[in-house]
């Protein structure tokens, strides 16, 4: 039933668009499943994407905003009237539509609100968009299926039959008090297995596991991964049930916590794509090519320094090897941060700070005893005197170490100061071992060669 | 509810095993989610863990094993019978038993299998085995409520309960043909809002989306995340439904997936870990360490062969600027490839190469001269001579255009030879580009400055 969009699909689509066969693009655009059509109208032009939008029923619409590429979902609804956009979201479910509504400029967004056709809808959403965006509050759909202790299953079953015309899916039944406070949950197997005279307080579980509204989404997504949860009820600070999440807006957040990682690790400060504008790409990639090349201009001048050694003709060959003490320093550095970035994220770096240390050296000394070596076997056959690879060597070792203890310990300092410690990889780690590196090596190659 | 799993939880526990407090430790870890358990057997000692094991009863240490890692798995299973495995297979979840069969030994697998009480579980786990574990087929659970299309909804509901004894969570009901072929979900709000009498097939939803047993499990990732799906049935070549896949098994990997990224784009070869041993994080890491430096070795030889500048009082800075050169290239060849891995992770690589070639190039241009700029200023506060710097800036901007041609081609290319473009990330690109960079330097400012 899934669906493959290539660009056959596209030039299709473009077409029957073209040809202004309306009849035939609607027949085929109904087959597809609203994901599919919202990957369609992020890759055709503006104008194709609203001749087809305004084609569909607003059920469909509806769901497809959701779906959409934030650029293109900006673009239609600055196309639609603010009773369009109205339309829409009354079809969606609480969360997304305080999410789409949120994106509006605070003029529109009243004027949208104001259009909604049914209060309690409008009420729940004007309600969602208090929370911050980037708490369980502001991920919450109000949309669940409460039952009260005090209820016979049989009168459970038709509320919940009542209760499930406004709720998509049916996850989980919650059990509250009278006073709305979260008591457990009823499952739906229990429920299917049980007597209907059973009262909810005698079959219920009260073993749940719940959030509080203002609790950080990072945390809701690992509590929701550690317990394997598919729903998550969300509580007041009286512990009144207010709303859930659902674990297709978690897998979202997961993915982009990852993307965010990864890109701070390769040197993007935005959230950049390949088909962005060469503006936005520009913007995400020159902060840190900057900070990079300052860095780089430190080393020019310790280099700069050391310049009286390239009237010696046994130690000027130096120089050549700066770039691989950089590169070397470079690259233990962004695995030292990795590991330690990746520990912090899962929570394993547990232990004590030197425990860590020792380790973190021993693996420094032994990886750099065996590039060392092959320094040392490329000397010989290249023609550099012994002495000369061995300063290299040991330098490098030492190298190797500083730059694995900076590459392990600058995250942990910024997590611990509550700064992200993704913020210590690529670029930073790599600017800030060139310069030590570089300046380690000169200095420990003067000792041994003595200049 | 839940729960932190810090270090006082740790050491408080330590203490009740070491005073042989049993009955107060049993009640501790009585209040304990398994996942919570879990983390605090990754966290003791070996021996500690297997005496919290054996404390607690089989159906708890059964959903443990599922959650533990790897290595703390491995060393509770070797350290109980086969008989005593076939006890916590009993109370598992086909596929979470399978995967844990899986990793015994092929004669300790048929003797654990030999124990298992129930015929038709062990049945459907031995099917299970035969499954690639990176296929739809390997992640599959066989639970599953199912029921027939002609069947009437009080059947149904007759039937589910019957089902539902051996089913964890009802999240779907599938309904299916006598020929047990998939035709579509009955969607549990329907059911809470029909009429007893009505017949499944006049209600059920034909819309169902569902992926084949062969198909790769990232393939299974993005269809669950782009359609927004709890569970994905799984059928066989003829179409019959044979298992479900839940989403809580998909988080999974797509957290893999992401981190295997992560530690590829880091120089890790390996899925190391920062409470790993040295010797397999050294093993990690070692690898790209090696390639990095007969890179950097390569780039040593490029410099050796232009070491007659040296002697040019005007020349020789330009050794000074070879770490940057090094350092800049491979800044913009990991930003360029984790542009592309990425794009191509979530499908929007589209449009032709040569419009993407020109891309790179405007946007390398760009990025190039606010470096140059940066660098000629530099050079006239430090005293470097304008057609120096000038020669510098010009060799920076084509060696960041070759480097970002580099990283966005090298990862593309793989991709369409069926190699995961991952590979082009991080030591592999900061290598190439160090040697291409450097070479190119020296040959433009050559060009510039007349040597």
């Amino acid at each position: 039933m899934q669906f493959d969009v290539n660009r056959d699909t596209i030039s299709q689509i473009k077409q029957l668009i073209a040809d202004n066969n309306d009849k035939k693009l609607s027949e085929m655009l109904q087959e597809l499943h609203h994901a599919d059509l919202a990957e369609i109208l992020d890759a055709v032009s503006f104008e194709d994407a609203v001749y087809i939008f305004r084609l569909l029923d607003s059920e469909t619409t509806a769901e497809i905003l959701t779906e959409l590429d934030d650029d293109t979902r900006e673009k239609i609804l600055s196309a639609l009237s603010p009773k369009e956009i109205a339309e829409e979201i009354d079809e969606l479910e609480t969360d997304d539509a305080a999410d789409i509504i949120a994106e509006l400029s605070d003029e529109h967004k009243e004027e949208v609100i104001s259009h909604l056709e049914d209060v309690e809808h409008a009420k729940d959403i004007v309600d969602l968009l208090r929370y911050d965006e980037d708490t369980a509050g502001g991920i919450m759909g109000k949309e669940l299926i409460k039952v009260y202790e005090d209820w016979s299953i049989f009168k459970s079953v038709r509320e919940m039959r009542r209760q499930a015309e406004n709720v998509d899916k049916v996850f989980t039944v919650y059990v509250v008090d009278n006073n709305e406070i979260l008591k457990g949950i009823l499952s739906l197997k229990k429920m299917l297995t049980t007597s209907m005279k059973s009262k909810v307080k005698d079959i219920y579980n009260n073993n749940v596991i719940s959030v509080k509204v203002d609790d950080p989404v990072e945390e809701v997504a690992n509590i929701m991964q550690k317990y394997d949860l598919v729903v998550l009820p969300v509580v007041d600070e009286m512990g009144r049930l207010v709303g859930r999440i659902t674990i297709d807006d978690v897998v979202d957040i997961i993915k982009d916590e990852a993307e965010k990682d990864y890109q701070m690790q390769a040197g993007l400060t935005e959230d950049v794509e390949a088909d962005d504008t060469i503006f936005q790409l520009v913007k995400g990639r020159l902060p840190w090519l900057v900070l990079g090349l300052i860095g780089s201009l430190a080393a020019v001048t310790i280099m700069r320094n050391f310049q009286g050694i390239m009237n010696n003709p046994n130690l000027k060959a130096l120089f050549f090897f700066t770039p691989l003490i950089a590169a070397v320093a470079g690259n233990v550095g962004v695995q030292s941060s990795a590991i330690v970035v990746q520990g912090l994220a899962n929570g394993i770096i547990r232990g004590s700070v030197l425990k860590r240390l020792l380790k973190e050296i021993s693996i420094s000394v032994i990886n750099g005893i065996v590039l060392s070596i092959i320094i040392i076997l490329f000397g010989e056959v290249v023609g550099y005197p012994f002495i000369f690879t061995f300063a290299v060597s040991v330098s490098l070792i030492s190298v190797i170490v500083i730059a694995s203890l900076i590459g392990t310990f600058v995250p942990l300092i910024l997590d611990k100061n509550g700064i992200d410690p993704a913020l210590a990889t690529g670029p930073f780690i790599t600017t800030s071992n060139d310069i030590f590196g570089i300046l380690i090596f000169f200095n420990i190659a003067r000792l041994i060669l003595h200049f």
